[in-house]
């Protein structure tokens, strides 16, 4: 606890008797009971106790008893505008689902269907209690314009293909230069090829000496899963990750999104790897696609690599809840390694916190409730008779408490939600002018599609 | 859609303007849209069209715009006090679980925890859509008093162990017989041997000679996972399903729980059953205590053996919510069949509405949204972010909703919940007096156990 000087100026925001989700100094979750949080300039002041705060001066305050205040959710790999494809491509394998519908579909995308995509998305999310997400995908001068306005913190990368010529990694770079610091410091940016399977080595080494030159990570997705691990090493003669070690992407601070086909052989290259190197798993979708693996947690924790969590796009995956994510991981863990008392409740949320703020280049500023790092912060309700009673805290938050018992959600000390009620975006508005443009935006009549799968 | 006359007498509620799911003759899902559903004497009178049922008269009516009309969500097994216990028993194999922390604590069980447990499960359940559960536990008279003032539906069966003696068994038929048809026919009963591995040949044999006698349906846990049925190999020189079968147990009209140790050579015995067979399936505890397998759905489903699905005990599974075991059915069975074509979004929901009702023994009168069944109906919206736009309403209900978006659950055209208001259940009272009663159900220095878990 450190206690705020009562000659500090106003606090901003104090949220009081709340029980507040901590990190000590070697990373463990604990959870102080009727603390406060004091608000200044964005920033967490203090974690105080409730009978502290209440003789402090604040602007605002939120009496948060019986909530637990977490860091806010971290969804570290989506595709967010495509919720408006949500649910347009069920129950298809994986190239199917490309080929057939979602790249002939994104052949019709404008940047107007990305921003709504992405406003309904940020709906979503800042009520599911995700305060922070790594979007790829295309159009993302409109992502950044609904990240500015809604509130919400972002790593934004323009994706890419090599199909697109050089011009593809060019506007990659220009966007992520352009819009690196924006919004107040909530937009930070990447470089955004889609996969070593769609973008060349030539691409990715270029993209990889671009990375080191200006400063910026690299978000993309790798070894999504074994049938392209075994595709890579009949077509490249190495995984993935070989193919990113090779290209100087693996030395960059990489995000790699899913690798589930990572195999043991890659676990020392990730391990040698120069830059901070994370992966984002979204165990939802690789159930649903019926690959066979799902990431390999316990070997990338081994070897020190930070595991963050994901939803992937809604087209896949049907929703932003990252809340289920956190559940998934730690369920679909014990099964995959065969041990139930792997991946309990507080490495999930450990997960949930430091690792997934690390995986997205914040490390030092979000991921937890602490003096000095942002005030991403969302109050949890644990009221209801699905989270009574408490015998276990974490496994409470994990496995009873869903994203729905999210009450309220706050970034950089700015209440996005309240009470259930988003304070930023007007959701009926945005789904009347999205279902509009959906049937221009579904049209798969005219053939093409913007790349093709065939891994 | 059957067009009630004009001339009947005034509904008793009336639900209009909404989306109804309904089955066709070949008990296909369908959704009628712009529908109304006409109750009259607890059961539905009529599904018609939302402009004819607003010239009925009626005693209630709600406008259910932009809701989608379910069948109440059906849990086809648990153990709904011992939310008493969630989360006192995280990340533990199976056999730790129940000999070091469940059975020692249920060795201090009274009927007051239990029936402070079932209020608290009841709540749960109705806030989350599900309108019927097949409970199987200790002190069942608590339960029955909870399912009479709560107004829920529910199978019970009092749960026995040969180490009782044969007194279990028979105050499992007395509860039986006693309550079957209580609560103005809503609650119907079951005789409820644990298990084969705690129940020996000789009580089961008697168990189904019962059944046969009475015309009682038997409930039971076999072949829970691939442990046991190695055992009853071993010791009994026949699998758990082959255990049922010498012992007539198979024969009676059966609820066997979970099921992932069901082996190809129990197939055909399970087929050639004289009564009606169904598994329950609990995804999430399969998981969560990493059993190497799932319930066969597939093959179950090949020999005509009715799936419904279920939550197992809070104790395990940490939650009640049968929305999120249908989702959990759906993505686990594609993974585990290496198919993401099969099970669908439409199966799944097959699985929750027919293929429930008929496991628990409610075929002919529940899990369908038609004239002469039951008015058991949950309201769903559809209007958050997370489940906009809808392209495949299925997906949408099965992958996108969550328990938190129903907002109404009817049970015999009673209302239950309105606007997510529980209306027959104190939740705050019911928190209160169980969590006094904690300290003394949780302790086990006294080092006895209700059972000994030794498969």
């Amino acid at each position: 606890m450190v206690t705020p000087s009562a000659a500090d100026s106003p606090a901003e925001l104090i949220i009081s008797a709340c029980t507040v989700l901590v990190h000590d100094d070697q990373e463990r979750i604990g959870f102080a009971e009727d603390a406060a949080i004091v608000v200044r300039g964005g920033i967490v002041g203090a974690v105080t106790t409730a009978a502290e705060a209440a003789d402090l001066p604040a602007a605002e305050r939120i009496d948060a008893r019986g909530q637990v205040a977490l860091p806010g959710l971290i969804n570290c790999h989506t595709h967010a505008p495509m919720v408006a494809l949500r649910g347009l491509a069920e129950d298809l394998p994986t190239e199917e689902w490309f080929n057939d519908v979602v790249w002939p579909v994104e052949s019709n995308l404008t940047p107007t269907d990305v921003e709504l995509g992405a406003r309904l998305a940020c709906a979503e999310m800042i009520r599911a209690g995700v305060t922070c997400f790594a979007d790829h995908y295309f159009a993302m001068d409109a992502v950044a314009r609904v990240v500015e306005e809604s509130g919400m913190r972002a790593l934004l990368g323009e994706a890419f293909f090599s199909s697109q010529g050089p011009e593809g990694r060019e506007r990659s770079l220009e966007f992520a230069l352009r819009h690196r610091g924006a919004a107040d410091g909530r937009i930070t940016t990447a470089l955004a090829p889609h996969a070593p399977y769609t973008v060349d080595d030539a691409d990715l080494a270029a993209t990889a000496e671009l990375a080191r030159t200006h400063g910026l990570p690299v978000h993309l997705h790798a070894a999504e899963n074994r049938d392209q691990t075994e595709t890579s090493l009949a077509r490249h003669g190495g995984t993935p990750i070989e193919v990113l070690e090779r290209t100087g992407i693996l030395h960059t601070d990489l995000l790699l999104a899913h690798g589930t086909g990572i195999v043991d052989s890659d676990l020392p290259l990730l391990e040698r790897s120069d830059g901070r190197t994370a992966v984002a798993s979204a165990p939802r979708g690789y159930l649903k696609f019926a690959w066979p693996d799902t990431t390999p947690v316990r070997a990338l924790g081994d070897i020190g690599v930070d595991v963050g969590l994901a939803t992937d796009g809604p087209a896949s995956n049907n929703s932003l809840d990252v809340w289920e994510s956190m559940a998934l991981t730690s369920l679909v863990q014990k099964s995959a390694e065969g041990d139930p008392r792997w991946l309990t409740s507080r490495q999930a949320l450990h997960h949930a916190t430091l690792q997934s703020a690390r995986a997205v280049g914040l490390g030092d500023s979000a991921g937890g409730i602490a003096p000095g790092r942002r005030a991403d912060i969302v109050l949890v309700d644990l009221t209801g008779p699905h989270t009574q009673p408490v015998h276990d805290l974490a496994a409470t938050l994990v496995h009873s408490a869903r994203s729905a018992d999210v009450r309220t959600t706050i970034v950089d000390g700015r209440i996005l939600m309240r009470d259930r009620e988003l304070l930023t975006i007007d959701v009926p508005m945005v789904v009347r002018e999205l279902v509009e443009r959906l049937p221009a935006l579904v049209d798969r009549s005219h053939g093409r599609r913007i790349q093709q799968y065939d891994t």
